[in-house]
């Protein structure tokens, strides 16, 4: 990117250019931050996006997320007033870069289509980094006009809290078979998700994947009351066979209903935005802490303690 | 604790009181600056103590980690010039308070040595904050004359490379048969353990314990060289019978004298001040987050962007 001009990206943006798009989302992913900072403007000009649907896919690799996100966009997409933005928070994307092309190939029918944006969220060394930048991703798909944001994270980490944090909505991904612990899902994410869907129901697996929903149900059940009031559903799905993915797409309609009605999803997204403030002053700060370095080297001398030299150093 | 007379604990330390010890180590451990401060003055009084020798003892709960300790200290004071000081780490200790009390009596020969002082780390929400007190109690304990610490620590969780920036050495409890994974441990504390014991090398399990020590030798020498230049080994112990264990010290003496003429201890020591003073920096300026609560609700309203006011707040 050779000279950066802030309005022909919001102009651009403005008219739903995903190509703008796709430059000012390299701007917010950017470690300079100055760059950051023009995304971050560009934001704000555009201001807050009510009107709009994040959803939050979670799943262990291999439970069939992308497949899933195909299908249930171009469910999604048979609503023309929809447009969706796929933002995928994906730890492995930065080791195996053909995974991410691999997902977009398989996404054929929706990058086909011009209602729909794919984007891997790529750099930032921690999961947290790359939640971080996702949720600026998400912003600026919001801006272009993207009305329903299906965000991708792998349940293992710290990403599966963090996209809690970002959606309106959380969907876990399950497989027929085994309880949570064993398809390698981290304790708690479970009583955080409102819509549990057991993919790959289908042939032999039909069987077990109803088996697997009515055991997840029951223990749904045992669980305390969602702040937003929601009862949890359990649903089995074929996002390979298209089985389901209606009913599916209509629970998470249902949910969309129920919290715009109880005033929920402001009230969330306020919570989220406290969460997001603490989150980016916890970042300042501790960006500050090799800003030391210096002083710690010239200050540890012979018979300094180190609480104390903390101590003193930030005074 | 009434009022706490800073000069009366300096003397009692000087003179090797415990109960002004662990009066002492309550004051280090404590959440209240102030009283925590106390310890800091103390520990400065007494300065930097260099000829301790400080071994870190990690392993899984069950390893054999407290029946080592008490048969490795046991050996260590047939020297009469040693007195130990241990210190558990355990996360354990927490909820199972009865645990540590089961530790201490099983140290019956240690804990009745005028030469020793056993003292379980405890409070502390974090395995961090734990063993950010157990490097002060350890700093008190080489005040009051204890030149020689055992830290236990189990390995599991974030303390386990913690306590690789607590101890001049680090040994590895490892039960025979099975690779450390296995064995419960995490990826990654092989390459940081000095020593490695096979401990239970007893009865029927003897073969299967060789078999395991060869193992991990052959393992260990395909490792990066240690920055110390110390070649890492495997030994196979019984702790209960008491076998193998003067071989165990002896090892353990050899790395002293390494580390001593290589000069390796110093430079070690100052490496681990930095982490610490680091870690402090880290701790202060995590607790701050907490006195933006009052500004993070004013200042944000609709339209607020949570990064930029982060940005502002810290201005």
């Amino acid at each position: 990117m050779k000279t950066i001009d802030k309005q022909q990206l919001i102009d651009g943006i403005a008219s739903g250019d995903t190509r703008m798009l796709s430059k000012a989302i390299t701007l917010a992913e950017s470690t300079i931050e100055e760059q950051r900072n023009i995304a971050l403007d560009i934001i704000e000009h555009f201001g807050p996006q009510e009107n709009t649907f994040r959803i939050g896919i979670t799943g262990t690799p291999g439970a069939g997320k992308s497949t899933l996100i195909e299908a249930l966009g171009t469910e999604i997409l048979k609503d023309s007033k929809r447009k969706i933005a796929v933002l995928s928070v994906d730890p492995s994307s930065k080791k195996s870069h053909g995974s991410i092309l691999g997902d977009k190939t398989r996404m054929n029918t929706l990058s086909a289509s011009p209602r729909a944006y794919i984007r891997p969220t790529a750099s930032g060394n921690q999961m947290g980094g790359l939640a971080k930048n996702t949720r600026l991703a998400m912003l600026l798909c919001e801006a272009a006009g993207f009305n329903t944001i299906l965000i991708e994270s792998v349940g293992v980490g710290q990403g599966e809290t963090e996209i809690a944090q970002l959606a309106d909505l959380f969907v876990l991904v399950l497989n027929p078979g085994g309880g949570d612990e064993l398809q390698g899902i981290k304790r708690g994410i479970m009583e955080m998700a409102e819509v549990i869907v057991i993919n790959k129901a289908d042939g032999d697996a039909e069987k077990q994947a109803n088996l697997t929903a009515k055991e997840y149900s029951m223990a749904l059940h045992l669980m305390p009351e969602y702040d937003s009031k929601w009862m949890p559903k359990v649903l089995t799905i074929s996002a390979l066979k298209n089985k389901g993915i209606d009913v599916f797409w209509n629970k998470c309609l249902d949910y969309e209903q129920h919290v715009l009605v109880s005033n929920w999803k402001g009230t969330h997204r306020k919570k989220q935005m406290i969460y997001w403030t603490k989150k980016s002053i916890h970042d300042l700060l501790l960006a500050r802490i090799k800003s030391y370095d210096v002083e710690i080297a010239k200050e540890l001398k012979e018979g300094v303690l180190p609480e104390k030299l903390a101590q003193k150093l930030l005074k």
